[in-house]
């Protein structure tokens, strides 16, 4: 999702993109073109929902004929940068941090895990997906050379800042904070945080009155 | 969070209490009192965000007094069951299902991960934390024994409805999934999707329009 291109749509329509893709690439080689009561109807969801979607990233179809099938997945490929995905870096390489690191999910949404950075020398080197690990103080080098915007910090709470400001002296513009704490960012940061323990535990309170 | 205590409070809230309870834990000694203002001060929060936040939990404080901090404290922990916590299973036990069986944060809201489960024999066994990962097959089985109410979901898509009928089977009213994909559940089971990638992806959008 790069600057020249990008609109801005809701978390809910972007989830929906990569099913969409999946389905028109799917039926390509039969359909030459498709309209969003097909679609809509193939995946199970409103008419409504489907045609709003594509009109936000894709334009409208055509009437009686909807989308060329090879367009409308060139549009969507192009919305969410496949060909060129945005970058970002992990800083903390113990579990959740690796785990991230290796996730291929982040390819459908054009999204790619660059490196991870450690203080421990013992997790330097390569993971099992052949991604990275490095120390700690070529963080905002890096960012820098490879011009990261997006910073994920999956470090304890108490070293959270001092990578947040690497980060940011590096370049980052977006930060996505997995340490429950108290992360500040100047305006014009994104800052997003993350509480795994906090969602759990809302969810079991939600149960407990049923 | 047990049925017979246990009050809904906003997210928001729930996330506060954890903070509340180390800043008691931390001043009890030399206060045997404290009141809304002094914490919401020494918390850097808003003095009626604090007075909401207790009273929706433990009541409201004395007038001129406030709380006696070592009721309050108590109060606060029985609101999260600390003393009996929650516990959960987790089906998949890859990087991300791992990370959260290890994940220490969890105790901090009244959460205990009992176990995880895997199809993946070289799986088996304890982990660096001596939490265990036994065969899928006992799953259902361990819910029902051990009275499990909560489960994750970790494993691939194409697994994730077969391991929730299982938890269900065994007695789960709450499902936590990470495999972004189609999971249904009957009427009065709670379930919360996770998709890491797309929140990601939307963070990355909103940075593109800055």
């Amino acid at each position: 999702m790069k600057e020249t291109e990008q609109k801005t749509v809701s978390r809910a329509t972007l989830g929906r993109i990569p099913v969409y893709l999946q389905y028109l690439r799917s039926c390509a080689a039969e359909n030459p073109t498709v309209s969003a009561a097909s679609i809509a109807r193939a995946l199970g969801l409103g008419d409504v929902q489907v045609r709003k979607d594509l009109a936000s990233v894709s334009g409208a179809g055509k009437p009686k004929i909807g989308y060329e099938t090879a367009e409308l997945i060139k549009r969507l490929e192009s919305f969410l940068c496949l060909s060129r995905p945005n970058r970002a870096v992990i800083a903390g390489a113990g579990k959740l941090g690796r785990a991230l690191l290796d996730y291929d999910g982040f390819n459908d949404y054009g999204l790619e895990i660059a490196a991870a950075f450690d203080i421990d020398p013992e997790k330097f080197g390569a993971t099992g997906s052949g991604k990275r690990v490095y120390p700690m103080d070529r963080l905002c080098e890096f960012c820098r050379q490879q011009q990261i915007r997006i910073g994920i910090i999956t470090v304890p709470q108490q070293a959270a800042q001092q990578v947040c400001d690497a980060m940011l002296e590096g370049g980052v513009t977006a930060i996505w904070d997995f340490a429950p704490g108290m992360v500040t960012v100047p305006e014009g940061v994104s800052l997003q945080r993350e509480n795994l323990a906090l969602s759990l535990a809302h969810l079991s309170m939600l149960i407990s009155n049923n």
